[in-house]
């Protein structure tokens, strides 16, 4: 559970960790002791603030993770982040306003002068530029980067032209390629004197050909490695994944996944290289990609535990109120057997349990559909072989329920029919939720819509509907015998 | 959807791909090339197999990503994957070993001599190596590391000391590190001597102190542009997370995504440097551990594409057997008001409409608190405030419903006191939900035990009997008026 992140010189470390001089930053077990020490920077920062006292800020802020101080900016109060950004938001780290979250965001924009937002945007890499001005307002934006440099902004608007979720956006511009004539070298020789111009971090160098195609590639650390009169030709590898701008985040993230990439370039309409894509934002794509999925399975729409009220009833009204509608219509079917409930309220006593358990096995069948889907593990060649093993699973399942279940309520009730119908209604219902758990998801990709979204709603009517109408219907069916 | 993975020269690309002579993959947006080409590259396969055809084997599978051959070894037939093994699992890349699933790997173990796969684990980085072996039985395991060399066999058996899912299995042993007082001249050309004993990648250098302990990293493209005569001590940055054998990957994971990391240094109790992480591994551990929350919050164990009836069976019936315990108490329940029932039988059409209302509020409550639990974002600062949030959620949501099924429920049965039940109910089944769907999962965390795992049971069964005792006491209480 706890990262200890990297603390101010005030906080002594209790643990047995390496004493290491500014750097500091150990991942520990106990998760009482992260919290402990966080909540101390976090109280001595707003005494600073409070204060006024901008050289314990610095001092309380020395040596901390961008990210860290991003999140502490996010945790304490509002007017003291306020006031934290105004004594000392200009000097603070370009890299800070990369991790910022939305509100802080706002903050900053409001305190600090738009000159000071520009020039952070100036320093970063591009793609964190991108990453800070597509969540502003259309306003906003146009503020900011009218106080960057004609460079930056082309650059960023260049981004902001492809789709949100698309590579284009996620892709940095400063990447390093070197002409497949060049030995080691001589490629040395120009990275030390390019300098600024070059990203910040890199791990890999693009070998092109005279029209700029990438056509291999050199890991930094093999190129440090090898004599400087290696051709780059015989030390370059395949590039396995070239990505184009306007591919779909997921799918990028998917192959960075599926092939252990650190980076892949990227390329325009006529192959030419033009960026670069690299892990660390895959593993954020990845991580909002997976909680998309387990929000969208549950009918939420979207999720931030800094939501206010009113923002999460706006996430889970809609699908509450498809929800209101399916289950109306389920309860007009069963107003159809009122006559028979009245004669018999085992019906009614029993009825909730056939739909309950057949929604839980549609459920499973149906999380792990999304997930196969997701992990592109489910495809038309082994489609065919999924239905049946889901149907049979349904129907093995379903019998070993249904016999529980018969036995039970025939105990219960002394009334072998209803032991016979719940017995079969249990069992259809077992095989239409095994059935649906997996053709509504794979329906709903076919025509191009993301299965974990609506899928659950479906499933969830199709087992309450067989559920309930099976179980009066049969019962209808036998007791008038 | 859709990731062109290289292909060999003899699918002839249709795409506007740059013609990469060797290179090839391109990630495109139409699904049905990257499946029409995929097939003919197996079809090719399975015939070359077919031939006993060496020669064209070879040229089918030459150039094509290890992860893909793996890919293609468990989607041919078991015949064919055997025959492709003995004629070429010899000459195969290292690195398709570490790719192969759990089937194929049993495969190879039992066509190839045990001195090949020892072989493999020779060339492969210890962390592939650990992967390879962790899944073997004991037996298998024995024999392949009876063949390694006592090198390679004692790091695989230190790593194997390691508990399962900690760092200390996902770490290689395989790091280049240097003393604080060399510079890049001396560093660049340590390595370039070191040569077959460095890591097939790395992408930084770690700096330590006499004791071997890390006290700052140099990014390896940093290293390479800087002068040689500059000290490493003046490059280097602070190393922010140091991992521990024993952590468990999800926290090491967790990090990883929160500070952008590439790699991290591990340390021994004495605080010495004894290995790294790669990004590579923690991407697939953060795939991993959001798939298992996804499956478990279903209520399934464990599940894959490749499962048979059996194990998926296996995997499921224990939630179903729970729910079936909790759902014939909740009918115990409801019997208890059978006499009522009978007499008023649009309380059993209505029934279950409260209980699958407050049930999905609950689901939906329950997968943002996995979530933020997941991503770090619930804690003991904030949990009192998430807990009020999802409670006034409740009551909002249940009112807007319970508003809206009132007014349906009095219209179909004009029966004003009906419509008053059925409103209230809903609206406290929504407070229970809200309550049970954070507080539930809050309370597992805290003693220790997946949130994602037993939560979503917990919480039905909570909204099953407040729906049904509630709105059944209810009817008894306002119609007996």
């Amino acid at each position: 559970m706890a990262v200890v992140e990297n603390l101010p010189p005030t906080n002594q470390s209790k643990s047995k960790a390496p004493d290491n001089a500014g750097a500091g930053a150990e991942l520990h077990q106990g998760s009482a002791d992260f919290a402990k020490k966080r909540s101390h920077t976090i109280v001595n920062i707003i005494a600073a603030v409070g204060d006024g006292d901008i050289i314990f800020l610095r001092q309380l802020i020395h040596g901390l993770h961008p990210a860290d101080i991003a999140s502490i900016l996010a945790d304490i109060p509002e007017t003291a982040a306020r006031t934290f950004i105004r004594l000392i938001g200009e000097e603070l780290d370009s890299e800070v306003f990369a991790e910022l979250d939305e509100d802080t965001k706002e903050l900053v924009l409001e305190v600090l002068p738009t000159k000071a937002v520009a020039r952070a945007l100036e320093d970063l890499d591009s793609d964190d530029a991108v990453a800070f001005i597509e969540e502003l307002d259309e306003a906003e934006r146009a503020e900011v980067l009218a106080q960057t440099s004609d460079e930056v902004r082309a650059s960023i608007e260049g981004a902001m032209a492809f789709e949100e979720d698309t590579a284009g956006r996620l892709m940095q511009r400063e990447f390093v390629a070197a002409p497949e004539f060049w030995n080691v070298g001589r490629t040395i020789d120009h990275m030390r004197a390019t300098g600024e111009d070059l990203p910040d971090l890199f791990f890999e160098i693009y070998v092109v050909d005279p029209a700029f195609r990438p056509i291999g590639a050199v890991a930094v650390s093999k190129l440090m490695r090898a004599p400087r009169g290696v051709p780059l030709k015989t030390l370059m590898e395949n590039i396995h994944v070239i990505i184009r701008p306007e591919n779909d985040q997921e799918d990028v993230a998917y192959s960075f996944q599926k092939y252990h990439l650190i980076s892949a370039p990227v390329v325009d309409q006529g192959g030419r290289l033009t960026g670069m894509i690299t892990v660390d934002d895959m593993v954020q794509v990845l991580q909002e990609e997976n909680q998309e999925d387990l929000l969208a399975l549950a009918g939420v729409s979207d999720a931030s535990t800094t939501d206010d009220v009113w923002s999460s009833m706006v996430a889970r009204l809609p699908w509450l109120v498809i929800n209101l509608v399916t289950a109306l219509t389920s309860s007009f079917f069963i107003s159809k057997f009122s006559g028979l409930i009245s004669q018999i309220v085992a019906l009614a006593v029993l009825m909730p349990m056939v739909a309950s358990l057949g929604g839980n096995a549609g459920t499973q069948t149906l999380a792990v559909a999304v997930r196969a889907l997701s992990a592109r593990e489910l495809n038309r060649n082994n489609a065919m072989k999924v239905v049946f093993r889901e149907a049979m699973t349904g129907v093995l399942n379903g019998l070993v329920i249904a016999t529980v279940l018969a036995t039970v309520a025939g105990l219960w009730f002394h009334n072998p029919t209803i032991s016979l119908t719940i017995g079969l209604a249990v069992t259809m219902n077992f095989v239409a939720a095994g059935l649906a758990g997996i053709l509504v998801p794979l329906t709903l990709e076919k025509f191009g819509q993301d299965p974990a979204v609506s899928s659950g709603v479906i499933v969830t009517f199709v087992t309450d509907m067989v559920g309930f109408v099976a179980f009066l219907g049969l019962a209808t069916l036998i007791v008038s015998q």
